[in-house]
């Protein structure tokens, strides 16, 4: 195979993973539920989206958290220069995850306040957690010896992904944990770790 | 970073906006709800999808606004030729204001004739003054000192691209205002900033 | 602006624009709307699925006509070269319209056996005859004078697209027509069309 | 119509097939309905979420189908090189097919546990079997005296993969065949099958 098809092949994996990246990320707005026509004549529209903050709430910590797993997806990949069959399921399983994303948003969003609102939050922070071990998955596969990157590729750079994704694997896991004893504190734990990732840049780049 | 590996990352930071874009554009329909089979046989098909005028009127100032900033978004990044982690997110910000777009949307079209009314055009108006202060805020960091601009962009284009930002944030505040006076207004002159934005062209190209 | 400038404007236009189709014909299926458990415990499963043919009809018709729409502006692209101002809110009134087909779609789906499918079907055909006039109004003004075309473009070809146009449009006008007084033979001037466009093969490539 | 052309436009054709694989894919979640207020006070969260699992296994067994053919496609192009008309429509085919999946899941998530159980099952298995031929049409009208091929595909890849579809048919079959006996037995068949087309890889490239 020559190298020309070989880039084609990886440009054409990472628009696939782009497009369900966006897709889901873009799907996450439906589950904010408009309210019914009854109860804005009995509590008042302003009262009633006031009263929607979880789903704001689980809205913004979905997407931030998905943009940053699209930013990391997006870094990794400039490092990497061939694909494999098995890249190619180990992708498609963190692509599994993301697109489930939606589905423990729309239930935080709905039984946050509920009192079975830990439940939501197992499913919530549980789905990050699988996310999270997927990548570290995905990246040990392409790394190991260097199997999948370009041959240019710095170690120091390697290292540092590979060190990132070492330190989210245990924080997504007490996320989880903290899931079972209060649900805010883990939603928060999510929320904080989406945005530590957002603002402190990756390493060598900034 | 090589030049080509700059060139290959704006064009994924690109696609994956592109992608958001066109996917919050195209679900803007789904907020339009087709009448139920018992109110048909009381009021006729025809009466009923005319009464739904504040839907179609929702659908299509958010469709225009939304191609507006797709077109904006498209013609900034015409001059920028590298990307930056603050810059990755502060696109991050633009791309989550537009993923919400559909929410008050919806609000508007099923609400813009209730009593309410106003919360609505509230809600609406204020998402689009927030991304015209996140457009803002996006194309200064990256013209700043021409940070992350093509070495040969020419200052009389930034400085017009520059003006239409400064333009624009208060029209959309005034848009804002106006909704907690007349909704209808409000909704005016949003469909107005959009239909003047498409129509008068870019400054130099046309 | 130099061409390779101009390459580039135009592979995001049609990347924009590909998003669009295919994500609104992929929504398409969400309004095909599965029986609830009460009436398939009183009329049984295959028996609600059958009756769902207004559905599928309405589904299969829409997708292979916003396929053609796809096929036909993929086709155009090819032999155009630049892009403008009113050149991208033209092909931004397509897109809008591409992206209000699940609408109609869904209505269609829904009241086609109702007294007042006739309603239905008129806003359903309506709704393609204003695609095919956009159509129209997007080629005439990307080929007056070979406006934006690549200057190789051959006349001939340019000259059978136009026919085209002019062509099908006409024809949409007589679905149009026929839907005011029989909803069925409308829908099947659509799928007849559709088909025709699509069996036919472009006149010169072929 | 020169070669970059010809390059441009099945690069094209990949990425609007990447859109609808994309986004098909994404809207599987959407079919795992989130428990009502009511059922969650009455039966607990835990439990209705157990419940679903039907849900689950469909989305997962569609996801992974989906992912199949999705690589699938990937493979076959970049064999080819050409695109005609024909092809274009064999290809829309293909995607109208994928587009109707998320129906037929939506159908096995909701019935698989109701006495029409069957009835889900046949229109699930009967979709993915009508992928498979269609599939099998796409790639014998591509590879017929290597019409649309590269000059330099090895004849060794073509024929594994014309093997690959010939062996997949009558397994889909079996599938279809099972599902009038136990629904359970041809979802099971429907999921080996992906798997194993997952984990095997591809005969040469590996």
């Amino acid at each position: 195979m020559t190298g020309i098809q070989e880039e084609k092949e990886t440009g054409r994996l990472e628009a696939f993973s782009d497009g369900v990246f966006a897709i889901a990320i873009t799907l996450l707005v439906l589950e904010i539920k408009a309210p019914s026509h009854e109860s804005v004549q009995q509590h008042g529209l302003a009262h009633l989206l006031a009263a929607l903050w979880p789903s704001y709430l689980a809205f913004f910590t979905s997407f931030i958290t998905i943009l940053v797993m699209w930013v990391n997806h997006h870094h990794i990949f400039t490092l990497i220069r061939r694909s494999d069959h098995a890249f190619l399921y180990l992708n498609g399983l963190l692509l599994f995850l993301v697109t489930f994303v939606p589905f423990p948003t729309s239930l935080l969003a709905e039984f946050l306040l509920d009192p079975d609102g830990k439940v939501a939050a197992n499913l919530y922070t549980g789905t990050f957690l699988a996310i999270s071990f997927a990548f570290n998955l995905l990246w040990r596969y392409a790394a190991k010896g260097k199997r999948l990157l370009a041959a240019g590729a710095k170690r120091e750079e390697v290292d540092q992904i590979s060190k990132l994704g070492r330190t989210g694997f245990p924080l997504y896991l007490a996320a989880f944990g903290a899931s079972f004893v209060s649900e805010s504190a883990s939603i928060g734990i999510c929320l904080l770790l989406a945005l530590y990732f957002a603002l402190r840049g990756w390493p060598i780049k900034t």
